[in-house]
């Protein structure tokens, strides 16, 4: 597939401005055909929202951002495009004459997909110039941040084309999930419509609020269903015995009448009766407000979950790996300039590093700047070979000033000053500072020995590493010594001498 | 209620041994009856996986743990208890002749909860002596990190106990959520039967597999259940317009056939196409690994939305204050003589602690002196009511030696020497030693600040505070001042003197 720079979006609703922002933040150019009055401003509220999460999603810098453009026709979106990604209400009809319409104005090569919840392709393919070239790929609210895309292929579509989508979507941060067959509702929305259904009907039946409803799930079972989905999560609940114990033990339930069937009637009662219900629940915060609150919360359980490399946390850690490439911003790359202090760690406040005042409490900070020694013996060659070889450098003496606070999510950085080096001692200053404000947190100095760790004693650290180290020292002693340097610590109106 | 000290298990199974390991963490003593072989290894190994998940939970020290009996019979275990929590197999029929010994064992006043996922509890309390204290206290698994307890109370329960049983739950850290309707299958597990009853369906009509399923939920929807449930996301989809605009755009769909309705058929081969896909989809890995892995995602989920002060974040929150709360009474409990040393904060190095050398890591030392400056101050009369007001003692300077090493599982203690207070500065010197062996691993001398959180800056801290602190500093001024105080780091070849 050439590369997508144009993405023709046809419809600029919830899904489309969604589309639009991940995109944008994506540095590709973005043509939406909505003739609806403010689909630009909302687009733009959508944008910021964007913005504010992926400050928080991602370290690496954000780069340049693609350009918006809203025009009136179908066709004048999918003529400008490299793809085209239609997002039209759930009506069959509207979508199969207007992905007509902007198929016969696109590109012969350009993939056409839908963002449809459900509709199956063949049907929405019947009107479309080269049909081979369409597919569903069906996103989740908010589009930005859900990393989930459902991609299915109708009766006419060509065997390459679910890859090629699927290809693209990759390169924008998405996860697709290929489906073999083609269903109604695909696999996602009929699990979400059952859950849905059998929710109106507690609410029909008036055995529980909306709130209550949703307490049921964020307290207990969507917990779990945030990483581990239901066939693993009752994998562990039937305990050693697995899968076959579990289904032994509640296959008998599924004779239980512990599920509704059908929806219920969405009567006029019903519908201001959870209308009603949903405002409560809001308890009158603006739809931005909740869209942000929602966003933080995304944002945090995918980094937790990126923390254990699993779910939707594996999934960011590889959008990472793309955007850190795109961005050419490796380590080795600003650590060639030995000339200034090293900043060789970066990372991010994690959730579980705060304490009750909702600061970094203070042992992360030594683990921080742990990393940072971590990652100056990595740049000065001691990898695992060297350690597994008997060598390593042991901390013996720390002296930690804490300066500011800093919250979670906050970004990160260790600046690393070389103060002194000999064959066995290695003595370096850290400073931690706020990787966006530029504030100091904190600094570190440090006295390292080097052990043998077979004879459990200081030896030579080997002469390559020694070297590197002296060449950095030697860089380093143009730079200023900082007053944190070199201190005791005593009671300013007793000071407290030593010999 | 009296205070609940001992529960009384019904079967001791994976729901069961949930409940021993959250009571057994929150110093509650266990009382299981089960007389299936293994009991025992089986619950210890629940507790080593909750020991591990509650160290990352919670930055609260660890407090004294509940002992465990196992005894034969649903009489020896009610007989003692002052709570008991039945956890036999779905099976009403067992389940109420069980509960009927149970309750004519236990003492009158003693509330009875039943763990069904389902059954209703004017069935189960059919036999019980005094059922009007009976009533279903529904968790979810793993239940000694999942919030969601569900209560309902059945025809003959008394209008008091499903509060009676809420108050006691929410001690241990759990959400009660209280149904006002009895119904099979409760709240939750009618949610879970309906997206599991679907995707069985996916399953039998070889439509996706057990895999591709769980991938559809975690990494699209189920993210999102994990802090809004259904009502709250869909209202958000709905855009600005809220719940009648989603209604409006996607109740049409409720006639499409996004759903399948009842189960199907658990036929042999269904259940061996599930179990060999539930097989492919662990990978080989055993369930303690899944386990871990599920309480590490679980804990990273929680601690993430924690920061946002949502969900089952907030539920975590009011359980840590309950912690700390419980941590203080303990150290206060603690000696009265001050003339030596304080031994505030005793511990155990944790396994996840130790580098690849199998040491203690370095941060983990200034964790544990963190722990010990906790301790010390909760015993000079800083608890949480102090902190709500505005004030604390921040550490502003560290000084760590590092003299010995230390493995995993040893017993290590913190003994704490005040060198100096002043009205806003506390001057302090911990030593860490191997609890048995006394060896001295590390020390740290610290300066804090006492602040006033509300304005950001140092302030005086209150009087009685310093007036304890004032008395330890002088019961410590006879102690030999040890070498490791009032140390600057030098290079021995090269001094570095400072102005």
């Amino acid at each position: 597939m050439t590369e997508v720079r144009t993405v023709g979006l046809l419809g600029g609703g919830v899904i489309g401005a969604g589309w639009a922002a991940r995109l944008l933040l994506n540095n590709i150019d973005v043509v939406v055909a909505d003739n609806a009055a403010g689909t630009e401003a909302a687009i733009a509220e959508v944008m910021d929202n964007a913005r504010r999460a992926y400050r928080n999603l991602t370290l690496c810098p954000p780069g340049a951002e693609g350009s918006l453009t809203i025009v009136q026709s179908v066709e004048a979106a999918a003529e400008a495009a490299d793809f085209v990604q239609e997002n039209l209400p759930e009506d069959q009809a509207l979508k199969t004459a207007l992905l007509g319409r902007a198929s016969r104005a696109a590109r012969p090569d350009v993939v056409i997909a839908s963002s449809t919840s459900g509709l199956r392709p063949t049907a929405l393919q019947a009107d479309i110039a080269k049909p081979g070239r369409f597919v569903v790929g069906h996103p989740f609210n908010p589009v930005y941040l859900m990393p989930l895309v459902e991609i299915c292929g109708g009766a006419g579509t060509s065997p390459d084309v679910p890859g090629r989508a699927a290809d693209f979507y990759r390169s924008i941060g998405l996860h697709p999930l290929m489906l073999k067959t083609e269903i109604d509702g695909f696999i996602a929305d009929r699990l979400m419509e059952a859950l849905w259904r059998e929710a109106l009907h507690l609410i029909n039946d008036d055995v529980a609020t909306a709130a209550e409803i949703d307490d049921a799930i964020r307290f207990g079972p969507g917990l779990r269903w945030a990483f581990m989905g239901t066939f693993l999560t009752y994998r562990l609940a039937g305990g050693a015995a697995g899968m076959r114990h579990f289904l032994a033990q509640f296959g008998p339930a599924l004779k239980l009448p512990w599920s509704k069937l059908e929806a219920p009637e969405l009567t006029d009662d019903l519908i201001e009766r959870l209308a009603g219900q949903s405002d409560d629940q809001a308890g009158g915060q603006s739809i931005r407000s909740l869209e942000r609150l929602r966003d933080d919360c995304l944002v945090a359980v995918m980094q937790g979950l990126k923390r254990h490399d699993f779910g939707a946390g594996r999934a960011l850690k590889q959008y990472e790996e793309i955007l850190y490439e795109r961005a050419h911003q490796t380590v080795m790359v600003q650590g060639d300039r030995i000339d200034a202090p090293l900043v060789l760690h970066q990372s991010r406040v994690a959730a579980e590093w705060v304490d009750y005042n909702g600061h970094m409490t203070e042992s992360r900070y030594l683990q921080v700047f742990g990393d940072g020694t971590d990652a100056l013996l990595r740049f000065v060659g001691i990898d695992s070979a060297y350690h597994a070889a008997g060598g390593s450098y042991y901390t013996v003496e720390t002296h930690i000033m804490n300066l500011a606070e800093v919250s979670a999510g906050a970004p990160i950085e260790v600046r690393s000053q070389v103060l002194g080096v000999d064959d066995k001692r290695l003595h370096v200053l850290h400073a931690l500072h706020h990787g966006n404000e530029g504030t100091q947190l904190a600094t570190a100095e440090q006295m390292l020995v080097h052990v043998d760790t077979a004879l459990g004693r200081a030896a030579p650290a080997e002469l390559e590493v020694r070297d590197r180290l002296v060449a950095i020292a030697e860089a380093h002693s143009v730079l200023d010594i900082p007053d944190s340097v070199g201190r005791r610590i005593t009671m300013p109106s007793a000071p407290k001498a030593r010999p």
